[in-house]
């Protein structure tokens, strides 16, 4: 016989996630693990939302942390506050805190889980970083040794548009991202790169025990891509992703960029909404843990089981934080191999003006295409790997150059 | 100020993954979680092995098993005796197993886990599935709602012979392997795919909490795939791969066989010894976890991890087992899509009479290829979905015909 351990849980946000785990829970999938997952009090700001028969509807979000029965608040209302003042709350009175809320937790890490050790308290957060795929649980748990390197595909909408690129335009690729719900109708947070540097701040603390806040991370949105280099880089034989890099090295590099991708490489085969994430560590070698990044089961899955594993006892142990601030490396410091895009003059001579300011700043061309027609044509060049700042002083003098028009386009070649 | 945890572990087995063991423990990785292991004594049978300075070296397994100061017991010899002895034995002196032997736990699963629960004792077994790939610890903490279906490539060997086949011929492919420490010299458990099927069986009992023989799932291995076929799956768009499939329907599919996985299924990209897991969950949607699935160090990390975890607390809770035998689905009754390939005489009406007999047993065909010359020659053939029963009949049919020389091969499509 097994004896069921019983445990009320609170819901603060009841949007899609949170209905979502309503969902998981009317489905007793806890039982399997001898435990009893209660939803006692649902708190949501909109009082039309859908009612959920046979559970309580709290007048706010006090009202759940004050209960005292209650012993897990889930926090899924997402932002910086109240979120914030609500995870304090909660673990004051001593209740666990499971949160999808990517927002608060990159920045401001530092407070709540000082709070939650000085409460003995859990935090489970697995729903915060790419859905459905667990990666929060194999970096705390699966990866003690050391790694190398992260990269990740942490944004399903951008993944989205930049797969669609390959047979519309930006604009069209955006709006079909949103009418399928894979892109807020303000798109500006993923496009910009932000929600995915939120995400690798998140992965960096976990991996490494050092906080750094999301705005000490190099980033670059996929605004600058067109529907063109991603038909130059198919020619190449590459694909255009954006990703999230931490690259542990003495001064260890954190950006987010749009990256020419290999079509060898595991992470080119991730397309659509799809998030992936690709560890190299240094004793197991690389590898890639992909599936949902986003949407109602996937992230309520990953909710449900930071719920179930508190019940069973399991803390998330984040390695000590250091309480230091660390260098990070300027992205001018980089060492890359990029892919350039110039829109120049079709006459004799100038791809010698263009490769002679190259030489002069020490990067070496591993190949050009052009091949258009017209007055004016685009060259594409990619380089061996070259000094980031030296390119930036090169594209500079090449973009003053009278048979050049308008700005180059710029755009890393994945490394790892 | 962190407090350490201090922990006496002892090993039983010192080869390929023990000596990983040993040289990851001496980086003191386990540091960041606030844990000293301290690698107590080695008993290893051979008594030539390299010894490592400041470890003491036990006369035999007992005097490991029977150290008071140990308590966690890392059995590392492989098979299935003396392994389960040991086990038993260690777990009835109270001591935590951290195991990567997929043989023994395949077999006795049932006794192994009923002691452990008696004495309140941990078992960790990532190690003894897909090496560097934390397979377990997902199946039992990250996916508590439902899964579907698990498909995993989950023997290296085979994976590495299968990628090399497509330049040169079985036997090349295969000395390649073993030259490069990827097939064992006697590889007739790997390529015969048991060696995946005691994985599956794992990965069936953790998932659904239901024991079990391997010898339950039906198995073919490699020997029957050619060149030949690798290269006509190349053209009709698919790759082969050796796939340990459980199907999760209502009468469960347990099956490892080569399969034709359409080269748009993220399993196709998983190349040489690489291993991968791929689980379609009805909450999460499909997954995928890709890594090194052997070696030294990979496994290793595994076995480490495992001790971590154990240190901080945490047991693995396998789902109750369910102490009934379940049917489990006839391969004459699975419902797929098939390749055949028959060695036919080049004349007119041969293609009308195999297209006779599949009618007649309902096997309705997708796709033809006869394109080569010769007396003989090669036609191959793409099903749609039909009874594997049927096809068994038609072929036996088909190869008794006078125009067919030989045997059919016979390989089927992913269906997932």
């Amino acid at each position: 016989m097994i004896k069921y351990k019983n445990v009320n849980i609170g819901l603060i946000g009841c949007g899609t996630v949170g209905v979502g785990v309503v969902k998981l829970l009317r489905k007793g999938i806890s039982k399997k693990y001898g435990i009893n997952i209660n939803l006692k009090k649902i708190a949501d700001i909109n009082k039309k939302v859908e009612k959920f028969k046979g559970i309580e509807y709290a007048r706010n979000a006090e009202e759940v942390i004050n209960d005292p029965e209650i012993e897990i608040i889930v926090e899924l209302i997402g932002g910086y506050e109240p979120a914030l003042t609500y995870i304090l709350r909660s673990l004051e009175k001593k209740k666990h805190i499971v949160t999808a809320n990517k927002a608060v937790l990159s920045e401001f890490a530092p407070i709540i889980f000082k709070k939650a050790k000085q409460k003995n308290m859990s935090i489970g957060f697995e729903a915060s970083v790419c859905g459905s795929i667990p990666i929060i649980n194999i970096l705390l748990e699966s990866i003690p040794t050391n790694i190398k390197s992260i990269i990740g595909i942490v944004n399903g909408s951008t993944n989205y548009i930049l797969t669609k690129m390959r047979e519309k335009d930006y604009k069209d690729a955006l709006k079909e991202a949103q009418d399928k719900g894979f892109a807020e109708r303000d798109p500006s947070f993923d496009i910009n790169g932000l929600d995915s540097t939120q995400k690798l701040a998140i992965l960096f603390l976990i991996s490494k025990g050092v906080y750094i806040k999301s705005t000490q991370i190099y980033t670059e949105g996929i605004t600058i891509i067109t529907k063109r280099d991603l038909e130059y880089a198919e020619e190449l034989g590459y694909t255009i992703k954006l990703l999230a890099i931490a690259n542990f090295s003495r001064i260890p590099e954190l950006r987010v960029h749009p990256t020419l991708v290999p079509k060898t490489h595991l992470l080119s085969s991730i397309e659509y909404e799809d998030n992936a994430v690709y560890i190299t560590g240094e004793a197991t070698g690389p590898q890639m843990y992909t599936g949902k990044g986003a949407g109602m089961l996937p992230t309520a899955n990953a909710v449900i089981s930071d719920i179930i594993n508190i019940v069973r006892g399991k803390s998330y142990d984040i390695p000590e934080f250091k309480n230091k601030t660390i260098k990070i490396k300027n992205h001018r410091d980089y060492k890359l191999e990029y892919y350039f895009r110039f829109l120049a003059l079709d006459k004799p001579g100038v791809l010698a003006k263009i490769s002679n300011i190259l030489g002069i700043y020490n990067i070496s061309i591993a190949s050009v295409i052009q091949k258009e027609k017209g007055r004016y044509v685009p060259i594409v060049m990619m380089t061996h790997k070259s000094l980031e700042g030296n390119v930036y002083k090169a594209i500079k003098k090449i973009e003053k150059l009278d048979c050049i028009k308008g700005r180059a386009n710029l755009i890393r070649v994945l490394d790892i």
